[in-house]
């Protein structure tokens, strides 16, 4: 029973004492099974084995399984098939099979020191009556070949498995070579109704499950921006950069088979904080050492390159994140989609506060105001059962994988059931005092006095949180979830809600401040980078008296994460408001005032504070006004057929009085072509460039051509145009 | 409002529009506060301040303060109180003070960027009407002096504040320059009944949260062994590094009010994984760099090195990291206590089985058993209201600072409500299913038969969490505290609880064998190593049949962590039973057998598996007999009084045939002194040695003086004497 001490790897030294055996956590690794097992100690000589079956051929039917089992549209060679569901495999013997007097299993096995009580090895009996965790029996058996169906658990290990046929003989067990051929990669299964992943509808798995291209939502609430995404989930490699990605965060093999672990593992493997994950975050503006996060169109570049080069990929934002971590779920078959939450509260660690200090004449003081509050936040939402949750937790459920500071003090987020979040149950894991915070935060306005003392004056509890959206089934557009977030505002449900969540510590600022009378709101508009426009502000007043209003209204570059960079504007206002009278009053931005200014994705936040004279009451208006950027004109140039070449051209004209420095250009397709680069040191002011270019579609089918630009002083300009290929 | 670029501090540019400002998360750092403050631009010249109140002095009656807020124990200069009960701080002007006309203020500030609205400015005036978050009154008025009563919030920042008076003039406020003599380190609160660590009984906060010495108990559930340990949560420099310990992992002081929250990073922050936390794990056997786990007598030594090295200190196993966690939650106020599971099942993230595999013949095959059970896990308890959850899961909470290879992941463990835990309700934060398994898991065993498959044969579902154990209040002896984690065996609520951890996912092995009617056991005894001793085997036979079992024997060398070693003893045996017979067997054991062959803390493992010949039936036992290792005399020469040197002695006698080297022997105890240590090269066979040495104790009352002896051949060699000193 000694082992010798070279038995012990090397860096595992601490724990010598510590454990019998590493625990296996890489799908990569793992020992090829003997060719021949023998039961005890053999008699001289070979043994008389002829007499018994021998194994001439092993077929995976990759065909019909993978048709069956959704799958063919991986661009991968090998079986690809979902759990709790029949495939078949054709063994081809020396001779007929005879079940009276053969014994022969197949052995399913993944990674290191596999056991059968973990799941890490299954043996499969053809008879449904030496049923262990799947299910095997004999689908049909004509001359020498025998086709065994095989069904595995509902719940098994999600993974690569490596496949053996093996005969059992009275000397011993003897089994077929290893050939990575022969590898099959067991998948989550939304189709079968005992997986915890199972969802109702075949429209609801198309999109959620089968859909590559997909379109994330930003700008502001009430001006969105739809940007499209290739997600690319069954793009070559990106299978196999999915287990990596398991591998690399040292997920213990075990735990694979559930979709609350898998899906909490991702949140923090996909950031590179902690654990050398995908990508690496930049809000800095300086993207010199990689790509910028506006750049990217897929997630297939972003994860084939992180599997090949084992080295974190520069760079991400939250738009990023989400759309890889939903690459990785639908990958993995796991129901998955991209939402993003307009006014998303940050940072503060299940705080319900936003806290914005105003001095004392009522404006604004940016020195002392920390918060922020970002313009909008993705996420992903996941499908799933919560069986570790009382009943009624399951379905969606919040994962989120943007390295945020300080939620529970590590860069993970989720899995947080949606309902719970609604219902304000955020005692149960993972996360959700976090993310119930992130819709639910409260605005306060602090003034500060003379003494140094701070005192709250205005709470807003609708900015927090305006709008929950992500893309509707089968269609380009949005839907808004909001409702699924949370109870109409004022509703009954509503304060209970609040309450429970109060009840669980999310305590929230009660401030007696008197009723206020008169409003101040900022019109919604639409506004191109480059133009002059008006800032119109509306101020009501709802009371039977005259009321003066002195406004400062300020203007502010905003980057997406609500941090503020510089001002661009500074007006000071005084409005008089007969009783019961709405007055419009414009400000005037001009090009010139921000222009040279501008950070990443093009904001402007503009935020106004007052006072009245006549009662000194507080009123306050935020909003962020996103510039549009130019279009891109991208043109497929005839009926693209399979196996063809198709030419394309993408137009830009750069509408502004500079020149664009180093402009990268990028296109991408799923089933079209992998990411196409395109790189012009400069366009001049006012001038056009045109990028020709052809693609070979690989598959027929509707799908996309995504195009974005991309370069220091101009960002998230992107186009996408519906692609149908011919067979 | 435009910032250099030079401002944006280096090291965070990634994140330059990612946040406003950096987290505060170090209590060390944090500017000085202004002397002077103005509220707008000044007149040239001085402004007249001559008639405004000048601060002359400002004392923090440390005395009175001290025996009031239960902290006079402490080795440190600074005023130190807890939260929700009132403090005095005494300011003397240049004349009286006159309330109608004077305004001033006390200021307590905290980390970097100080914000009333978080709790890092809290600004107190001397009056209750102006009362924000902590209240502050004038107790006493005499001359130019005013004594002004000061209460922190029941829920306020725990750490170091820096204090300021401040003065209001018309023309800004003056403060008093920062000293840090005045620096004031505000705790937790047992004491108070609003705070969330509220503990009722005196005598309860006498141990859990006063008292400094403790034991940690070891060993076999029917063998106990109690080790002293010098908590030290008084000693100079420990609470300073405390304070440390959450600088370095970084936790956001705004979370440092928060019990669940403090408790939760420290148990991450007590072990070196992730976060270069205080204690490196160490399991090997190897302890040349650093410090052998089995030889520390104290916390204190421990934490002051950390906090003084800033490197991670060499190095803890289970009843170390307990410890130091332990000090850490006394220190700052929170009850807390070191229990010890014994048999502790590990490793296995939340899955209720430890697996043991048996080949053909019924013996263990160890080549294939990789779980392993820990003989004794020490982890701690400490005591708050859980807000966050629903009611009725307050009061003690499981929480771990040893790392585990898969506590979801991360390097951490707990909160766990003890309540949720006995009745099953895992599915709230945090760990809770982790920890259930850990005194809950079934030990399956399974056979292996020809074709490799395994079948479980036998289930026993009492090994594991046999016995949880902790210090009694006011006595050196444990209580079994069993009852508060699970209900007793074969109860309608033990089988309740099952059922619903069931519920949440917590699957558990069904098992069809036959009834057995044959047992065996294997009888506890006292061995000291070095003995030959009889292993004594109990079978009985419960059937009106005769039963012949043939049996298995087997021992091993184990680590306390279940981690098997060297096979010392393997032996057959064939008993015969008639009807009803019960029938006792000895084995001898040699001391040859294992002597050169023992890790670590002289356990040996002992398996017996046996078939019945009759009707094939599965018998086995299995038990750890701890080999008792010889005594240290420790004698304290005369009566030991304050500030006198007194005399110690410590004999012992090398009881092996083979001589001692590298000997450490350490010294300790709270009051008494800061550990000592003596080093012995070499202590040849049956030779014995003494050590003299002196200290001088620093306090009066009773106290015990610890000594601990340690080398590579033997460990965990201790004793203690109660010390009582007079004044």
């Amino acid at each position: 029973m000694s082992q010798p001490e070279s038995a012990v790897p090397k860096k595992k030294v601490l724990f010598r004492g510590r454990s019998n055996a590493a625990v296996a956590n890489s799908n990569a690794e793992g020992e090829d099974s003997p060719e021949f097992e023998p039961f005890g100690p053999m008699p001289r000589g070979l043994p008389p084995l002829a007499e018994y079956l021998d194994i001439r051929e092993v077929n995976m039917v990759n065909d019909i399984n993978k048709k069956e089992h959704h799958t063919s549209l991986f661009s991968n060679a090998l079986l690809i098939v979902r759990r709790a569901q029949e495939f078949q495999i054709r063994v081809t013997f020396n001779r007929a099979y005879e079940p009276a007097k053969d014994q022969f299993l197949l052995e399913f096995v993944i990674g290191s020191s596999p056991q059968m009580s973990k799941g890490t090895y299954i043996p499969v009996f053809p008879d449904p009556e030496k049923t262990r965790a799947w299910r095997g029996r004999v689908l049909d058996s004509m001359d020498n070949m025998v086709t065994v169906g095989i069904t595995p658990a509902p719940d098994c290990i999600v993974g690569r498995f490596r496949t053996y046929v093996a005969v059992i003989t009275p000397f011993g067990i003897r089994r077929t070579r290893r050939d990575s051929k022969r590898d099959v990669y067991v998948l989550f299964n939304p189709w079968a109704s005992d997986d915890a992943v199972f969802l109702k509808e075949e429209e609801e798995r198309g999109e959620y499950v089968l859909e590559e291209s997909g379109i994330l939502y930003h700008g502001e609430a009430s001006d969105i921006s739809a940007r499209p995404w290739n997600f690319g989930q069954f793009e070559y490699g990106v299978l196999d950069a999915c287990l990596y990605v398991m591998d690399r965060a040292q997920m213990p093999i075990v735990n694979r088979g559930d979709p609350i672990k898998v899906a909490r593992k991702a949140s923090a493997a996909v950031n590179s904080r902690d654990d050398d994950g995908v990508l690496v975050g930049n809000w800095s503006g300086d993207y010199s050492f990689g790509v910028a996060p506006t750049s990217w169109t897929s997630s297939v570049e972003i994860l084939v390159t992180y599997a090949s080069s084992r080295q974190p990929v520069n760079y991400g934002q939250c738009w990023v994140y989400a759309a890889v971590f939903n690459t990785f779920l639908r990958c993995l078959g796991i129901p998955a989609r991209v939402v993003t939450n307009f006014y998303s509260a940050h940072d503060n660690d299940g705080n319900l506060k936003t806290d914005i200090i105003l001095d004392e004449a009522g404006k604004v003081d940016r020195g002392r105001t920390k918060d922020s509050i970002w313009n909008y936040h993705c996420w992903n939402e996941c499908y799933m059962t919560r069986p570790d949750l009382p009943q009624g937790f399951g379905g969606w459920q919040v994962v989120d994988a943007t390295p945020q500071e300080t939620s529970d003090g590590l860069y993970r987020c989720g899995p947080a059931s949606v309902q719970a979040i609604k219902h304000g149950q955020i005692c149960f894991p993972f996360d959700a005092p976090f993310i119930y915070a992130e819709v639910n935060s409260d605005v306060v306005f602090y003034k500060r006095d003379q003494s140094g003392n701070v005192v709250p004056v205005k709470v807003n509890s609708t900015h927090v949180g305006r709008k929950v959206l992500t893309k509707a089934i089968g269609r380009d557009q949005y839907d808004d979830i909001t409702s699924q977030y949370k109870f109409a505002e004022g509703t009954e449900e509503e304060r209970t809600v609040l309450q429970k969540a109060e009840e669980y510590g999310m305590g929230r600022t009660k401030v007696n401040y008197p009723e206020t009378d008169v409003q101040v709101e900022i019109l919604a508009q639409e506004v191109s980078v480059g133009d002059n426009f008006k800032l119109a502000l509306e101020f009501k007043n709802l009371s039977g008296e005259q009321r003066t209003v002195n406004a400062f209204v300020n203007g502010y570059v905003v980057y997406y994460t609500g941090v503020t960079s510089d001002e661009v504007k500074s007006k000071t206002l005084t409005v008089t408001l007969d009783p019961w009278q709405t007055e419009r009053v414009s400000v005037d931005v001009q090009a010139d005032d921000y222009m040279s200014r501008l950070v990443e994705q093009c904001n402007l936040h503009f935020i106004v504070t007052g006072r009245v004279e006549q009662d000194s009451q507080i009123v306050s208006a935020m909003r962020v006004i996103t510039l549009h950027v130019p279009e891109l004109v991208v043109k497929v140039i005839g009926e693209p057929r399979v196996s063809e070449l198709t030419l394309v051209s993408v137009e830009f004209t750069n509408p502004f009085q500079f020149s664009l420095d180093n402009v990268y250009l990028r296109m991408d397709g799923p089933g079209l072509m992998s990411p196409k680069i395109k790189h012009f040191s400069l366009i001049s002011p006012k001038a056009s460039e045109i990028w020709s270019d052809s693609f070979t579609p690989r598959r027929a089918g509707p799908t996309k051509l995504m195009v974005t630009l991309d370069c220091a002083a101009l960002r998230q300009v992107y186009s996408q145009v519906v692609v149908n290929v011919k067979p």
